[in-house]
Order: structure tokens, then sequence, then C-alpha cells
């Protein structure tokens, strides 16, 4: 059980289902108990010892599923009035560890891409995409290290 | 341009863009001109040389994306009463022709994998999974070759 260390994320196991010709990987389905509204579903590639980030969205919550490869996200908390502020989260997503990560709005997001030779991530995300209500820092802006990522 | 041989498929082409740490790959979103419903996303995948169906679904309408490998569907049409009755529908989707193939229900579906190793289909669906509303045929029940395939 991975520890939620930012108040606010959401860390749901999801099923897969063995078949011969090819398993079924579960995802996120109305029903589900979280569920808020389906606004966007799209796929973010990225390759081996790259990372992407920091990305901040002020209004989309982001559900996280790594189908193909390994993606190691790590998740700042810099709301002032945060109970978790100053905290991060860090986890590897894959079909070894299949689950689907909650991560609403104001949070720092930044992720490595650590399989060979593809890493995939599926957002199914409550809004569309709209660049507005994106705020992309550098890298450098947040201390972190990913050296030994 | 692929022709539609069965009334009611649709194919959108979809868009991919190009980051060198690793693209972005546009799916499904809900300002699409012909967006339903959401009900559940999931994934099949679907090992090289195997093949899965037929599937005939009576209510769910699939939103078919293969992000990662080639995946060869072909649909039958023995809806008695459509216009395109007994017509095949065939198509290879890939990043290299990346579309997403809307099938509606009453439609008889089966797809090889092609890629390898691995072949990943994620499935867009109107209504969240229910074994009652799938009609399983075996492969020989409809006359197809996939030898060639």
């Amino acid at each position: 059980m991975d520890k939620i260390t930012i108040d606010g994320i959401k860390l749901h196991d999801l099923k897969t289902i063995y078949n011969p010709m090819g398993n079924i990987l579960h995802g996120y389905k109305k029903s589900d108990y979280d569920f808020i509204e389906f606004g966007e579903v799209y796929f973010s590639s990225i390759k081996s010892g790259c990372i992407k980030g920091w990305n901040l969205h002020k209004r989309m919550t982001l559900n996280l599923i790594v189908p193909i490869g390994k993606v190691f996200f790590v998740v700042f908390d810099n709301r002032e009035k945060s109970t978790t502020y100053g905290n991060y989260f860090e986890i590897e997503l894959s079909i070894d560890n299949y689950k689907r990560l909650t991560i609403p709005p104001h949070l720092c997001v930044a992720f490595k891409g650590k399989g060979n030779p593809e890493n995939l991530i599926l957002n199914i995300a409550d809004m569309e995409h709209d660049p507005s209500e994106i705020k992309k820092l550098k890298l450098d802006h947040i201390n972190y290290n990913w050296n030994n990522i």
C-alpha cells in the first residue's frame, strides 16, 4: 500500500483479467465512486530517461494509468493552505503496479520514463484540454533529485 | 481514405502531437460531434498472431484506438434489415494509421494482433461492461479467411 502523502491524491487498484490471447486491463467507469465527469481521454508517451514537467493544472483532475512501460511520477504540494504543503508524493506505475492515480488541480506534477522502449500514460480527464488552465514550470523550479530515479 | 462498407461504422482521424520527449496522442473528447455518452474505458491486449472474436454487442457502441502495435479489425454486418447486410469492413489500426474506429451495436467484430511484442486497444465505450449484452460467436461461425492477415 502506497502512503498518500498529499491531501487529495487518490490511488485505485485496477484489475487485469488474464486471457491467453491477451489480457483485459480495467481503466475507469462511470459508476466508480470517485467519478466526477468525462471530459477527454488522451495518451502521453515519455521516452526512457526523459522527464516532463512540472505541470500545474488549475482546474483539471487527472486520472493516470500506465498500460505500457514504467513511469515514475512525482507530485509536489505547493498549495499554501494545504495540510500537506511542501510534501512530495512519488510512485512508479506500470502493469506490475497497475493503478489509477487521481491528481486534483493545483498540484505540481512531473514524470520520468523508465521502461524501454515505450512508456505510455492514459489520462482520463474531467475536462477537455485547455492551455489556459495549465501553468508550466521549469524542472529546476522545484527542488527534486531526479538523478536516482 | 478507407471506404466505409458497413452502415453506421465511423472512422475519425486522430492527431498526434510531436514532442522530442514523447508524443501526445489524441483520443476522444466530450465535444466531438459524435460523442454519445461515457460509460467505461478499458484496454484489450492481443498477442501477435492471436484472434479474438467474434463479439456482437447488443447495446454498446465501441470507440477503438490502437496506440501500441498493430491490430487488424474485421467487422461483419449480419443485421438482416441493413442496407449493407453481408458486407465486411476491414482495417488495420496502429500509430501509423492512428484513428478512432466507432462500431455501433449489432455488428460482429473480430481482431488479430499483428505487431510485436505488444498490441494494445483502448475502448472508450458508451456504457459499462455488461456480459448480458455481449453475444460471443465462434471464429468459424462467420466465414472469413484469416490466413492472409
